[in-house]
């Protein structure tokens, strides 16, 4: 099963904040739309960062309540891990245990297009199994 | 695959919190556990309830400032989700994406033994399939 599967299910929508939001604006954001994780957008709408519920973590572990005037573009994740839609399942899930990310937003031809969470992917892969499972199970039982 | 492999693979440590930390101290103690949830205990050793990422961006949206001086014992997660070590990694995974949940306290015999995060039990999936595939191609070749 590929990415582009999931987000054609899921959807394209992105929440977005721009670079100068403040830490609190961000948190707000993020229980607002039920999300644990923003993408920050320039003014031409290119990807600049994440900021995830570990960056506000992160700020306010290291600054106090000084981290919450802070600007979301100084304390996103530059470095961000994405993917492209023709990836598997498999493969995106593999790379976001091992660089310890849970959203990885879709790229395609330097487009941001969406953002997927570990828990979509998780839930996307035991619908798949449990939809291959029923199948096995309706062709033994036609024998 | 059970959740007591996981517990034998990953070992049973659990970072805890007593109910009266400050959400101040509960981020810095995230961020250099480098974990996403803390279960919270009582003098006794028995588990109140998990305070988690997404319980200090709640907070901090709530409240600014005031939310990192307040007691982890009134913002922590108290109905808490948990799991048994004879469950299957499929069911926990199910449980975690229904109930958008990214961890679960071990309970055995209402004892806490472990916490697994769904990284965790992705990353095991994973390692199990690949496994299966590595078994299933030697045996192939050796035909």
């Amino acid at each position: 099963m590929l990415i582009a599967h999931v987000l054609h299910d899921k959807g394209e929508a992105v929440h977005a904040l721009p670079a100068n939001a403040t830490l609190q604006q961000a948190a707000q954001e993020l229980l607002d739309k039920r999300v644990g994780a923003l993408v920050v957008l320039d003014a031409e709408g290119a990807l600049m960062g994440v900021f995830s519920e570990r960056d506000l973590v992160r700020e306010v572990a290291r600054l106090g309540p000084a981290a919450l005037t802070q600007e979301v573009g100084a304390a996103m994740t530059r470095h961000v891990i994405t993917a492209d839609p023709s990836e598997t399942l498999h493969d995106c899930l593999s790379r976001m245990t091992d660089r310890r990310v849970r959203h990885l937003p879709i790229m395609e031809a330097d487009r941001l297009i969406g953002i997927v969470s570990i828990g979509d992917l998780v839930k996307h892969c035991i619908a798949a199994a449990e939809a291959e499972s029923a199948a096995l199970q309706a062709y033994i039982a036609a024998q």
